[in-house]
């Protein structure tokens, strides 16, 4: 497959190694050697229409060695390459803080963890690649369920098989499940869903079986393995995704996220499912279905106003929703619905938004 | 086995049963229905040495459904039993924030979610039976990896088997691995780890086979139901269980609540494994192995002071540590070993820890 785990894992290797042999061709000409890489200041982020996701622009920025300045950034970013290198050949990988203190090993040093954290999305921009590619992973991890049989590529695992159905608790999505071939699947779509309760809910009233899904419980706003593993689903299976969340701003903008990205991965434009929809909860819905609801929050109003002027928000339907938020001043959880009947989102509330979604 | 799940849930329901019919028999008796349970008021909690942990003491309350003032929570309790009592029947678990939101649905009202918990609560200290039992979970899981063959014993999966090595991203402890019998396992003990990059670490390293042992992230403080799980890891298995936390008080009572419990699970005596032993990170390990370190906050400070004066803590090893922390000012995360290889911590620290707490 085009953009399976395994030839992407050869694709990094092949970045690196040219890095590598870069660095050193320049040194052995007798020139300081330098990198380039794309600008990821606020200026040279921009919103791509066609992909409705943000992108960077065609500013670039130099770090070469001669450069004082740039001596400090430029090192730690060749460090990180080959640290790199070295999780990937070792079959290992690493988190975000592993590196920071990591580096010290190798007497590289890193003021604090925010330091080399943007080392690490440096070394992204470099390459093109998310972190996950060089196998650096956070520590947050969503869960899966459902029908879809992988197989591992991690070293001790390779070639062995699994069946995300059979424990209804869930799989948490850590690397060796986000580097894993997607083998079989009877799932005909993905609904991701922004909390364990609703996660367990759906698994206990067999939302897998009755409507061929996979579950996602993206825990909050999705790790980006996460969103890179939606994106998989998506592209590699054909499955859409469906995106549930609480009814407030900060939900609408999980799945805003999961759908056209963020600004500060603007340097990636691999992490998207720009078909995701939402199905709720919305602001309507809260008029819609005498949701229990509490009052937003200044901090919700504000949020609010800041989407409304957010491009990814242009559309009709989410300006409305935004609207009714602002207007209304409410805001509902999706444990709500309880108060007809645990059953009842499951059983009514999903099917109406299935419904009205597909009919748009 | 006497105390494994199946056995439980029948307890549960007997007690629910009686429950119910006592109260019918106080009504057809003529008189207004009552329950009684422990105080659980600060006064009433005592340190019980030989159980190494707070346990509730004699002083019984009753809610009499005469006393207008007992009215409300009479009400509220009895309706969550009946509740509940729906739950197990239907095989059907909730999460704290269901129980809320279900309330509206038979017109019993609950001002918040902080009320609704502390009913819950109640019903804990009236039946002594923990809320997971009554299949009422909260939605941080964490997760555990490692040669256990388990069984389901919940509807759609009873009698099924799963081997907990074969994903190792590891598995959520969600109310289905929490209620399942513990099948075949080659395990000889139990490491608890705090955070989830230290999990994969050790699984990339193969701690589960070197040590023969089941890993287990408990994401920080664990809820409840790892604090059962690894009491039953410990007693159905005999397995001795060791954590691994970060270097500072907060880490350290991490460890205590899972050997010792908590004040305010007093009335419960079932969550805790007082074999447990803290391996590290300990105060005297950042000067033994030279690990980065940042300053305590002064909030630190005041927890380690605070922990000093716990009758938990009243163990020398742990009043030294105390004291360490004091006097040196300085805390580590796990991750610190980093500094000097990501294999460190489980080729070196490891071994030379269980060596220094099983010679003791």
């Amino acid at each position: 497959m085009k953009n399976s785990p395994s030839t992407r894992k050869k694709e990094v290797k092949g970045l690196l190694e040219r890095l590598g042999e870069k660095i050193y061709q320049q040194i052995e000409q007798g020139n300081f050697p330098e990198v380039e890489m794309p600008s990821r200041s606020v200026k040279n982020i921009v919103y791509d229409k066609e992909l409705k996701q943000y992108v960077v622009g065609g500013n670039m920025v130099k770090r070469n060695a001669k450069n004082i300045k740039h001596l400090r950034p430029f090192t730690q970013t060749i460090w990180l390459a080959f640290f790199v290198n070295k999780l990937i050949n070792e079959g290992k990988t690493s988190t975000l803080r592993d590196v920071y203190y990591s580096a010290q090993a190798f007497n590289i040093e890193f003021t604090d963890q925010a330091e080399s954290d943007e080392i690490i999305t440096d070394l992204e921009a470099l390459l093109r690649k998310s972190r996950e590619d060089y196998n650096v992973y956070p520590e947050e991890r969503s869960a899966i369920y459902g029908d879809l049989t992988i197989t591992y590529t991690v070293p001790g695992h390779e070639g062995k098989k699994l069946n995300l159905a059979s424990h209804p608790d869930g799989y948490l999505i850590g690397s060796s499940l986000s580097t894993a071939e997607f083998t079989k699947t009877s799932a005909k779509l993905v609904f991701a869903v922004e909390k364990g309760g609703l996660f367990t809910r759906f698994v206990e009233n067999n939302v897998h079986e009755k409507y061929r899904a996979l579950i996602v419980d993206t825990a909050g706003q999705p790790p980006r393995s996460t969103r890179y593993f939606l994106k998989r689903l998506n592209q590699e299976l054909g499955l859409p995704v469906y995106v549930l969340t609480d009814a407030d701003p900060y939900g609408m903008h999980i799945f805003m996220v999961i759908a056209s990205g963020s600004a500060n991965a603007a340097h990636l434009t691999e992490l998207t499912v720009p078909t995701a929809k939402w199905l709720g909860v919305t602001a309507t819905d809260i008029e819609t279905y005498k949701l229990p609801y509490v009052k937003l929050k200044d901090e919700d109003v504000k949020r609010a106003y800041e989407l409304k002027n957010d491009p990814r928000y242009k559309d009709v339907r989410f300006q409305k929703e935004l609207d009714v938020f602002i207007k209304k001043q409410k805001k509902a959880e999706l444990e709500a619905f309880a108060k007809y009947s645990l059953d009842y989102i499951v059983e009514k509330y999903l099917p109406d938004k299935l419904k009205e979604i597909n009919s748009k």
